[in-house]
Formats: C-alpha cells, sequence, structure tokens
C-alpha cells in the first residue's frame, strides 16, 4: 500500500504536446504509485520539466514506477530525490539557546563570571539542579540499537535515526527537550553504569528499543540505582495504550476485564509489560504464546521473565499452539510476527471478540480477515482503523514525571495513565472503529500528564 | 567592580516626594553600586514602587547596597531578585525539532514507518550517519565536574551550568549544536570508556573543566581510540588564544618569538597546552613555574606531564622562584592564582615586556600595577582591556573539525587557528590595547573555521 513514508519526488522532461504530463500520471498509476504533487520547474515551447511527486509502497516498488516512466517515450528522467531522505539531511532536531548573548551584559550572566555564583548554589544545594538547570526539563532517550523498531540489532548508530525522531516528537507532543543516547555497547552493566554516570543532566531516561530479556535486568536495576523515574516505552509505553484500547473495547462489547480470557501472542519486552499491567488490573485470565506455543508451567528452558510468566498467567495450564489457545477467548493481543493467524483462527474465538494484532508493518493476522469475526480490530498501522500508537502514551508521562519532579515511574501512574488516554475518548464516542483518540489530539498528552502527576502525588503523600 | 554578572532588581515602595527616587540612587551609588534600570512598577498620590536594577561586585556587596536601601527613612524594600539567577531558571538550552510534525504525513517519514529506511542506509553504509543524523553538527560537552572554573571540585550536577552556557556560546558564534554531558565519575578509565560508548551520535568532543593531570591521559586515550576529533578546551582552546594574542603583542613591542624568553605560571592543564604550542612555534626559551618554582631538569616529584616539561623548557637549568625567573625575561604568562606577583616584579622584566596575567577573576598581578612597567598587558577579565577568552577558539575550531568531517585535531590546526584570530586584528589596528578582536566580531569564527578546515585539507592530502 503507498505511503508518505516511501514518498519520492521525480524531475522528468517530457514534450509539451497536450497529452505529455498526462502520460507521466498515467505511467505512476498503472504502476500503482499514488501521485501527490505535480509541479512545473522549467518550459519552453517543445518541453516541460516537472517535479512529480507521488507515495510508493516501498523500494523495489519506488524502483518499478520510476521504470515505468522511463519506459515512455520521449521522456527523460532527470533524478529521482527520496523525500524521506531528504527530511533527515543533517539530523532532525537542534540545540537551541533560551538566552540571548548579544552583548556583553548577557554574557557576564550567562557564562562568566556570572555563571560560577550559580554553580556554586547547586554544589551547596543539589536539589537546585532542577530549578536552575536543563534538567527540570530533560530527559535521555537510550539505546544500544539492539532492537531498532523492528529490523532487529543494527547497532547506536544505525539507531539515531529513530531516536531523534522520539525527541522530536517529545518536543512537539509535551514540550519535553529529550536527547538521543545510543550506546556503542551491548553489555549490560556497562549500559547500567553508563547511564548513571550520565543521570545529572537529566530528570528522566527513557529507554528504547534494547532487545528483551536485557532490557528487563537493565531497567530494574536502574530502577534500583537512580533518583529520577525510569521508563522503557518499547515495554510501558505501550502496555499503557494497550490497556487503554482494551479499556474501551470492552465497553464496545460489553465484557468486564475480571471476566474475559486473553491470549497474548509474544513475550519480549511488549508483550510481558502488557500481561503484568493487565494481571495488575485484575484480568480473568491470560495465555502467554511464544513461537513454541502457550507457556505454561511445566514450560522447560524459560528465562527468568517467562518463567515468571508461566507461574503467574494460564490458569488452565493449556499447552499447545497458539491457534489452539484463541479458541473460546475473548481478547487477542498480538506483539510478535506476522501472519501467524488467519481468519478461521479468529472465527474459534468467543463471541464479540477482540482483537489487536500489533507486529509492524504486517500484523499477526490480516485485519481485513479479522474485521469479519471480531467485533473490534486494531492494529500498530496508521492506514487502518484504531491504531496503537506509543506516542499516546510517553509524552504525556513524562510531562508528567518532570512536573511532579517524580523519582520514580510506578504501577499506578501506568494506570492513571491508561485510564486518561481512554478516556479522552468520550464515552458517546466510542466504537468499534474508534478505541483510541487520534495521535494529533491536543488533548491526550495534558491528560495523561495530568493523571501522572496526580498519581505522583497520591504515591508520596 | 560592579558588574552585570553580578547584577541584582530591587523592588522598592518609596515616599513619592520630589526627592523620593533620588534618594534611591544615591544610596546605591554611596555603597558602590551602579544603577543601570529604573522602572516604576506601580504609584499613587504618595507613594512610588519601582524595580530599581544595579550591578555589585559580589554577593556580599549586594547586601550592603540593599541593606543602605532599608536604612532608608520611609522606604520599603519589597524584594531582591538576583538577574543572573533569573536568567538560569530552567536552564539556557533547549532540544528543537528541525521537522514539522502537523500530519500523519509529516510523521511518517520523520518516524515510523519512513526513518527505518534511513536505519537500513546507515547499517549498511556508516559512513551515512554523518549526512542522514545530528551527527554531522554536533559536539559533546564532556565534564566530570572535578575544575569547575576556578572554582574547584564542584561536582557534575554544579558544573551543569557552565557546559550548558558553552552549549549556548557554540550555537551562539558557529552554528555547532553541542550537548552536556556531565559524568558522575571521576574515574579516568570509566570517562574514557563512557565517552567512546557516547560516541556514534558526536562528530566532536570537548572536554571541559577537567582536573590535571587527569585530563592529559583522558584525552590522549580518547585521541587513540576515537575517529572524531578530541579537544580539550582549558588546554587546547586557552592556548590558540594566549598564542594568536602573543602574535600581536611581539608585533607591538617589535620582538620576535624565536628570540624571547617567557616565563609561564602554572604547570596545569592551561599553561601546558600554552607551553607545548609555543615550543612547537620555536619560542626562544620558556621557564615553567608552579607553586614551588621553576620546573627544571633536577626537579623531583613530578607527574609525568610535568617531567615532559621539565625536560624540554628551562635552558639555562635555572632553579628559582617565580619571581626570580622573571627577571630579564620578555613575556609573563600566568594561568595560576591571584595576586602573586607586584609592580616592582614586572619591573625587572626586560624593556618592552608584555605581561598576560589570566587567573581569574583575581589576575596574577593588578594589571594596573603591571601597566606602569610592561609594554603590554592582558588579563583574562572582561572589564580590561585585551580579555583572552576562549569563545575567540572553540566555535571556530568546531565548526573547521565539523565542515571539514575531521577525525581529529591537530597541531597544524592549533597553530592555524591562532594566527587566523591574530589576523582578524589588521595589522593597521594592532596596539598595545587591542591584541585580540572582540568576542563579538562575528568574522573570528569564520575565519577560525576556515583555517582549520584548510589545515585539516592539508593534512589528508
Amino acid at each position: 500500500m503507498p505511503s508518505a513514508g516511501f514518498s519520492i519526488t521525480i524531475r522528468i522532461a517530457a514534450p509539451a504536446d497536450p497529452t505529455g504530463v498526462g502520460r507521466l500520471t498515467t505511467a505512476v498509476g498503472t504502476a500503482g504509485g499514488v501521485v501527490t504533487a505535480l509541479d512545473v520547474v522549467d518550459s519552453d515551447a517543445d518541453r516541460v520539466v516537472v517535479d512529480l511527486t507521488c507515495d510508493t509502497a516501498d523500494g523495489p516498488h519506488a524502483d518499478a514506477v520510476v521504470a515505468s516512466l522511463r519506459s515512455l517515450d520521449e521522456v527523460e528522467v532527470r533524478k529521482v530525490s527520496d523525500r524521506t531522505f531528504l527530511l533527515h539531511l543533517g539530523g532532525k532536531i537542534e540545540v537551541t539557546p533560551k538566552v540571548n548573548l548579544r552583548t556583553r551584559d548577557e554574557l557576564s550572566r550567562a557564562y562568566t563570571p556570572g555563571v560560577a555564583r550559580v554553580c556554586r548554589a547547586i554544589a551547596e544545594n543539589p536539589d537546585d539542579a532542577r530549578r536552575l538547570t536543563i534538567k527540570r526539563n530533560t530527559v535521555a532517550v537510550v539505546t544500544d540499537g539492539s532492537a531498532v523498531l523492528g529490523l532487529g540489532n543494527l547497532g547506536p548508530a544505525a539507531a539515531l535515526p529513530v531516536m531523534e525522531g522520539k525527541a522530536a516528537l517529545f518536543k512537539r507532543f509535551a514540550g519535553v527537550d529529550a536527547w538521543p543516547v545510543c550506546l556503542d555497547t551491548q553489555d549490560s552493566d556497562e549500559i547500567v553504569s553508563i547511564v548513571k554516570a550520565l543521570a545529572p543532566v537529566y530528570g528522566g531516561i527513557n529507554l528504547e528499543d534494547i532487545a528483551a530479556p536485557r532490557c528487563f535486568e537493565i531497567e530494574t536495576r536502574l530502577r534500583d540505582e537512580l533518583d529520577i523515574p525510569v521508563f522503557h516505552d518499547d515495554q510501558h509505553g505501550t502496555a499503557i495504550v494497550v490497556l487503554a484500547a482494551l479499556t474501551n473495547a470492552l465497553r464496545v462489547v460489553g465484557k468486564d476485564l475480571k471476566d474475559v480470557r486473553i491470549v497474548v501472542s509474544g513475550a519480549g519486552a511488549a508483550g510481558t509489560a502488557i500481561m503484568k499491567l493487565l494481571l495488575a488490573e485484575g484480568v480473568g485470565d491470560i495465555v502467554a504464546c511464544d513461537r513454541d506455543g502457550a507457556l505454561h508451567r511445566g514450560s522447560q528452558g524459560l528465562n527468568p521473565s517467562m518463567q515468571w510468566l508461566a507461574e503467574h498467567t494460564n490458569r488452565d495450564g493449556y499447552s499447545g499452539t497458539l491457534a489452539g489457545a484463541l479458541a473460546g477467548s475473548d481478547v487477542f493481543i498480538g506483539v510478535s510476527a506476522p501472519n501467524l493467524l488467519t481468519g478461521a483462527d479468529i472465527a474459534t474465538m468467543a463471541d464479540r471478540s477482540i482483537v489487536f494484532a500489533l507486529a509492524n508493518p504486517d500484523p499477526e493476522v490480516d485485519p481485513r480477515e479479522a474485521r469479519e469475526h471480531a467485533a473490534v480490530v486494531a492494529t500498530g498501522r496508521s492506514d487502518e482503523p484504531n491504531q496503537i500508537n506509543n506516542v499516546l502514551a510517553f509524552p504525556g508521562v513524562f510531562r508528567g514525571l518532570l512536573d511532579a519532579q517524580a523519582r520514580e515511574f510506578t504501577l499506578p501512574m501506568a494506570l492513571a495513565a491508561a485510564e486518561a488516554i481512554a478516556n479522552v475518548v468520550g464515552a458517546d464516542k466510542v466504537n468499534p472503529s474508534v478505541i483510541v483518540p487520534s495521535v494529533f489530539d491536543p488533548s491526550v498528552a495534558p491528560a495523561v500528564a495530568a493523571a501522572v502527576t496526580e498519581a505522583a502525588r497520591r504515591t508520596t503523600a
């Protein structure tokens, strides 16, 4: 499916006859591209030079669209620009002074000699760092590049475009200053000691795209050892948005979380955090599946976090395949791999079932097939209804943590954030196609921030 | 001496009689403050409320000024605000997106799914990180807080206001994005391994306010192990500006560097780097002094960098006091401690001597006394002529290093930068009071950047 993420701009010279430019757009359409803009760059009596911009589905498809244009008579393709790459040139964030440095007086206050007094004040009263420095509003986005999006272990340099994007989203949606920390090590001890050493500058740590199960150990140790909140977005951000979406989906189908049976596919960072949050909310029962089938008390060779899941889920001790687990279940939540299930599998679920197929970019089950049998279907895709997107959670969560000067991120905060997201969709607006707010809804981040701040107040009160 | 770095704003209610406000400014002046602004906030028939802003010399002086106001009849001091602290509230830099995130299409290109292709491109070709991420324009300002300004070992949190200020200066003077890295460790091995792990995000490392001799080892190891330039500003920035200033001072007095004898007080980070750069430029002779007097081949108990100095300076093997070393010397360069010398000491120097007394905020010798005997006097102070200020060097140096995509900072670059700074002051403009350009001269950073870029080209050619 063509998308803006794969948009290209092609500079083309074509004959200036009445059909010249029309043939171009037809050729793009025939090849499956979607023309989004056509700008004339130059012309004379015989020729016209245009910049044709079109969405394509992926790299090979873009090549096919260009080949289709090249095959036209008397048409010359001069240059193909990838709009996504153009946008990333030179990076996506910058560091901007908030103070003027035009005159000697301004320099004397912002830098030497005036700054010396500010340094001394912080040395005498360390809490002043939250008042007199960027610590008050600044979050580190920390990765080791071991699980970049769904692409795997690409390393720290290749992870940087994601972390920059995340930093841009933090500012755009919640006014938080976030900075990418891409570490050239995948050793847990080293990551923990580095993040501890970096902490003086930051009011919070957002762990990102660190592979499971290493991410669990790193997060647990940093939570114990730091006096600022630590939040692994792949775990807690995803879990919060899933719980919010599930809350509204259950409203649609008229079921209660305490009564439903949920099957989760994927026991990595996201799956584990989702299940822990659902257990905290008192879910009826959960069956966790990995690629070997359901986790149960008799499962062998599990890592510690999977062992914990095996002991705290699957009340009836089901051992078997994912598809088998689905029979009679009320909810499916997939955070695993593409195309594991068919519509026929969904058909075996209980009446008025809920399907969250969140593998990206290709869901666990084709959402069109799922919709034939389930009452509510959600995915991670932006071109389907009900997109489960972490950007609904992390900006507001950190806005709230920073505003509260919180020293840790807690379970009550996660539950409050999920409830706040769910409630942004008014009770009168919830329906099978609208269980989460739009990512562009400006009321989401403030609502989440307020809920987190309030939960922080309750905890410390 | 009152300065803008110690400026306070005092809200005062005074009688509305003809002398009411005049008494306020008189009281400030009598106490030695300098009134810089007087703004009426409120008034009625009997009273006037004003915000009186004035420069003071330091904290106790500010208290004295306020006490002088409080002692006036019928005058009420309501609030005293420290303008320097107000300026630092919430920190001095922010992280700003360079991309729009208003629509779904923009989100799809800057973040998922479009960003995945950019990540993959960098994973396949790591050099693309300098094209498609912030690495191209970004510098880490790294400290362990062990030698913050002249204040000593205040630790990483208290060092942050300086590093933020430095980052603001980087952007203001050279368009460089700089980010504070304040490390909560003072172990050299740990600092080296942390900076190596952080390096993927950065195109250069600026070490700052790290105590000698640890700073030498850290810098040497990072230079060996990183493929981006490493620059310790306290060493190389200071050395570059001192060499630039000395070049012009020697023009003023008509002496040649190859013939002069220089006494340097202070064998820490700055002093060592200054002497190494002067030796590379072929200085006649140098005598290095620390608090125990001159370093010479027979000196005992020296650390390795001081030992190196003892072996490469002090041609005549002078052993004795700093004041004794000065007799007959052409140049004094102090990067040590306040008030070590008097005018009488300066009087023992050779004819047409040069004095750089750079200890901050109080120079090694009172510049007014020095000027009675020396032909050229410079300090680190902004309220004296000839301020030796690193901001003349570091922004342009890193602009040049980033533009050249340099992998190291080299001696030829330092010499070229010093020459560029010296030459910004036209030959017809050099005089005893003008041996360096103004820090606000917009031609300095581009000239330094061009010199560094050109030196980089010569090295790799």
